[in-house]
């Protein structure tokens, strides 16, 4: 490979030739081989280029960085976010956790990408674009990372999370309602319940996702509340007067959500409790969509030995050994999901609650997790959307035979003749593997007339 | 001990002849010997009291309850929140996971008390209050449970954990005022950073922890919502009309709490994510009080060989050994409870995500768990509060001493002589143990007029 | 209330004049007001008890403590180990991070009773033993808290979570060798699939505990290491030579376990990797509980409209409302401990993780933790073993009826016609609601003397 | 893109032309778009090459493959082996629990492969080897998969975490030696203490990672049981007799790894504990690298505002804003890395207690966190070492300073003036910023000469 060479503070580093990114980038590259290469989520290139662009409008508006200049950085932005140079960047998560490294990454493809767009070759010439002065201007890595961070969490959680939910839940209450006269045995402890009908469960777990997209929206607020302008400590050092409004409402305007500067900057920096919050709110619904996703295999289980009341698409053969099997696999994917997600949280919270004086310096693992968390959880529903919940159907034949047969019908007794007596004549039916009528008229308690009249599982949904 | 003789749908059981409760509590306590005895947190059986009481209110008012009953069920529920009753509720968190047995213990003590404040023994006489026809009219373990849960939770978090929170971040919004001026080294990466000013340091805690109040309180409507109406299975079986909205309105009245009917009793039952939701935010607490306690013990830290910028209460001898000693103790124990919360989070998401069908069975571990972490965080605020963050001070001496020091000033020079020749002072200055000033001066990038103009610390915050 | 006065280090100190602990731990009752009082477990105020024996001893066998005041230490000790004492300490785990107030207060309850025997009153006359430099002689709370914590938990893993799984593997054993000839469904992914017995189906879950005694038993030579000798941090400063090697042959005397000095001190005080390691292995003890009661609560659900292959004990009513319902409780109760587990095992590794320099402050939070998954898991056993384990039963008709009825009978024809055919056969009965061996005829792939030969279940075990 | 036409028990799949891979891969590809592509991690693809290749060998030992089948599969997995063929394999880990896809993926690569090297086009002709008949004889994914996961698992501990930690224990057990006789003050709580010498300090590391090494190898004879032999539920149906003994010594000798068959088949396909248990092991390390790599950042935290006590390579610029900065950028790397493998731990236990029946279906979510794990701990130690733990120095001058200035040396006089008298000098000197000695001769405690003979750090450690 050929290589040129690259200076930054300590001295000299041989850079690939045709490469843009600079000597601090590749001194990460070699101090840092941990994992996979290039693992630095590119939803935080992203938030990068939106920032860097933002601020190059900023520090223009405010008069310390020339047109020239800014229209320079910005061009190289918007290459960024067109993905046209994705290969620009190497780094790992697992570099300074203030993610200086990935910071100093986009300073130097912007500032070498810029100097070739003038028409030199990479490393040739005086640099026209500085990578410190100029493209870094009026920032740090520490507040341009938890920007970054909050403009790519923010995003994927609107475009990828939410949208993915809702179409799982919009499903659920559209199947609520078509079967909402299906009666159909409850279960409680896994075990034979009063009857309900399969719209009221599955009406259950729509609420459930209505709730949980309600909290995720109400994390949002915190999310929206971005670092920069605090600069290396959060006060602001080197930044022009009121630049920390003005590039929030920048990064706004390019990207069409409604960032604002952080209300404080000290904590923006040094904790990280809007992406642990968020992640919270990821986590809530991984569990729900864990119950959710269990019960669907549990009902769905058979064919003829399992409960059987729903039927779910059969999507792919499900053994190499078991010929004609067929398996509950988006429920499956979905629970991994929701197992990773369980994790992530664990791993986002540790990573918070260890920030040291003016700085956290988890961000990286705790940005790449929470990405992981909202692309994995939006993609998981729209899967199992579109493989499983649409297909839902009730197998109508298996649920009434489930429900004439049932014991806890009895319940319906309690009011009339007390729940002693219907205890016995449900434990009697049970001994004896009997009908609850039979065993009433038997006990001499109901006649069967009034059974008839007392006992009707669409009565009691 | 003496015994007498209960029954229930099972059969006979005996049960020690003094106490109020029934066959089926014993049944439970003689079936669960794990840990403790009595370890179902009170403030369940309390919330019971009040849904008890609710419950014969909406009954009476509904017809389906005498008021002769509905008086005599509140009158002992009214002993039990007056704490008359404590010794009364054996029973363990490890038993039947829908807390069936527990319901059963406050209906059997009712019942039973009711009889004897009737004038006759316990266990004697035509019972006049019946456990299950009366005391658990309208309802199931399966909507009482969760019920007392969300107001036992909610009880919790308005009365311990916010007030708590609250009062330390007050004492933080002050201390940072009154030290609003005090200029002292930045730290990042906990290396020497830029200044900033001590009360800027402690705004930014202040600012952690109303964030942290905002989001408990955005939980607290999913958590007014309770199960009670929804019975067995969620559909209300064997409720009269309008019973669930109005028995939420007597436990709003009776606590003075906003709880209101669950919009979805299917859910209700079967996932318990306002619990879940809830206690993600008091996580995400403790990931910020971990930090918050963690610097002020950094901070503090010395006497001669640590940090040393602020002094703390010294409450007690810190060591058996070391004479003199005096440690950061209420650091200790906040983030012991920090450490306490993130474990409960589990328990409570795995608790949570495990529901099957109609019904949770992890009720009483998330609630156990819940309360604990409720109340821990909110007894270990106000601990922290009164017994450190009130009494911090800066060491005025100390700070001056570091910031004078400090190299990172050379970053008032970047805007006018670039960060490379910045850099070059740095770490001159660094290796020959020397001042910048000194460096900047010798090395002819800044005269000494002008670097006494540029580089001031106060200047920088 | 009486008060008498008592001192410290930093001055004078109203105590209950009834009690025998003395300022220290009145300063601690006072400034720790978190959760409810005398939360510090009991054992580990036992394992004080051993360790504070075993050091008068040691101390009097190298001649740095007389006969006489060894013996009153001793004494006092065994009065404490005889649960004489037990209302005298009344400090919650919510302390100092070193346990430093629970260790005065051994200290100063041995102190004040063994003034005591000697016919004082407490408090009065001239100290014949003293806290810190008798009782505490050699020690500090650095090297005494860690010693009373290995000392709880080796004793708690040993005497209650081993024999508890111990208990149910061996009823597991059992009852896998009573049903090795009982053919049954299986299920993958909660489908059916081939047959197996149910003798093997609990043979898995035997093998499982017997492989997680086995990982616990690895853990225990690191939890043998006691910390004591190292005193303030590591270096044994203050103590006489041999002492730490004396003092751990005295507490493997007295307790009759093997406990041995740490190899190394520095280690033992900093970090309790001891403890993240053993509670590692009851998490994973959890970890294969929480599987195992979890398929046998769906194996035995029902009992007309789920699974109903094994018959559980019905040990309670299972019902408030449902009358004649019996749930399989004892899973639920176990279930509820695994997820316990899971949560502690969270807290301790973060309280593990954070130790600072020579000395790790979560000692309390980490061994409250361990002790109570300890406890709880060994109860939990136990009480699972003998109310549902042991009444574990076969319902031999369900069992016969769902194996008779399988589609997946059709892997035995894969090695005779080919997986592809196979599939035919069986999708095609699935369709069309009949058996194998009609559509193998039907299509022509199989005769019917040559399926009765080749698919009999009983030979696919 | 080109496509052909492929068929499975479902019917015609397009598949792109050029792929080796068949109907069931791209069934799985369409029907799981769930994160990246190709998740599944390259060590599962290389761990199912060699159990393949096994099966094919111990298949024709037992006269059930063809030599001439056996040698065309053989060369097919010694291609994927080499890395030929990594572009084949391109499922996610979200697809189903049991990685049927997967397994699938195999079969089909290694069928369509081997048609190939016969000389056909991909697709054409009457298949030589089969995917499910031959390639996946005597196999199920039931018993493949988990196959896979250990022989991926058992490999990464081997060769890529045990090194790499067992490197950075010798670097610490070195520097221990190294720099035993360099007293230093300690601390505890963060407080200054009692001295010990940078070598004692080093050596607790150094013992914390002995013990993990141990702890991590105690798990690997339950890693080293493998399924493969017990094909869909653990019975072993369809295959020949003495394979499972047979298949595990061929993937022990073609692996080099003592790979045994496991001794119950049932919960091998049922239960991950193994897969728990190393990696529980894992976690333990994380707890103990999190401590290790956050004292040496402390330690080396200055220049000028830290403790400063050693000094750590400066491996890059450590500011984008703030010239001359260098951090502890190592260590920031591997505490990231420990909060990932806290949180990997919670995901992998919440997938292994959730198996039902007789399959756990959280094979690939719990492998590819397993791998993740296993390389991030040993890649991490290995740059640790590299570059930070190998350059680690004492700074003298400040480490003596320190010493000097310490109240703590105090401790000294408690065996020559009992623990009171000790107190008082300390806090007299501490409250007057004087000297112990001063202090101890002005309360007329001590002797000017006696203070001499007796407070000496270098005596103390």
């Amino acid at each position: 490979m050929n290589y040129r060479i690259e200076k930054d503070t300590m001295g000299e580093v041989q850079v690939p030739a045709n490469k843009y990114w600079g000597a601090q980038t590749e001194r990460s590259r070699n101090n840092f081989k941990i994992g996979p290469s290039a693992s630095m989520p590119m939803e935080i290139i992203y938030g990068f280029a939106y920032l860097k662009k933002a601020a190059a409008y900023a520090n223009c508006d405010l008069s310390v960085l020339s047109v020239e200049k800014r229209d320079a950085i910005a061009v190289v932005c918007d290459e960024i976010l067109a993905g046209k140079l994705d290969d620009q960047f190497p780094l790992v998560i697992w570099q300074t956790g203030s993610g200086t490294q990935s910071n100093m990454n986009l300073n130097e493809v912007i500032a070498n990408r810029a100097q070739v767009l003038k028409g030199f070759k990479i490393g040739e010439g005086e640099q026209f674009i500085k990578a410190n002065d100029d493209v870094n201007k009026s920032q740090s890595s520490n507040d341009t990372f938890p920007t970054a961070m909050h403009v790519a969490a923010y995003k994927a959680i609107i475009e990828i999370s939410i949208p993915g939910v809702e179409k799982l839940k919009n499903t659920l209450d559209a199947k609520a309602s078509e079967f909402k006269n299906v009666v159909k045995i409850g279960r409680t402890h896994l075990m034979d319940a009063t009857p309900l009908t399969l719209g009221q469960e599955l009406s259950g777990y729509a609420s459930q996702l209505n709730h949980r997209i309600k909290a995720l929206k109400n994390t949002l607020p915190h999310l929206s509340e971005i670092a920069l302008g605090g600069t290396a400590v959060g006060t602001g050092l080197n930044t022009p007067k009121g630049y920390d409004i003005k590039v929030a409402q920048y990064i706004a305007q390019f990207t069409g959500l409604p960032f604002v500067t952080a209300q404080n900057k000290f904590e923006a920096l040094a904790a990280h409790d809007a992406i642990v919050e968020s992640h919270g709110a990821l986590k809530q619904l991984a569990v729900s969509l864990n119950k959710i996703a269990n019960d669907i295999r549990m009902l769905a289980s058979g064919p003829r030995s399992g409960i059987g009341e729903i039927l779910i698409p059969e999507n792919e053969p499900g053994s190499s050994i078991m010929p004609g099997k067929v398996n509950p696999t988006q429920c499956e994917a979905l629970t991994m999901v929701c197992a990773q997600i369980m994790g992530n949280d664990v791993t986002i919270s540790v990573g918070g609650m260890q920030g040291h004086y003016e700085l956290n310096v988890f961000k990286p693992v705790m940005a790449a997790n929470f990405l992981q968390s909202a692309r994995l959880l939006g993609d998981a529903c729209v899967s199992f959307d579109e493989h499983c919940a649409q297909g839902i159907e009730p197998n109508y034949k298996r649920i009434k035979e489930l429900v004439d047969n049932s014991l806890m019908l009895v319940t319906a007794l309690n009011t009339k003749i007390g729940y002693y007596k219907a205890a016995e004549i449900a434990q009697t039916a049970h001994k004896n593997g009997t009908t609850l009528k039979e065993e009433a008229v038997r006990l001499g308690y109901v006649s069967p007339e009034d059974f008839d009249a007392w006992v009707k599982p669409e009565n009691m949904v």
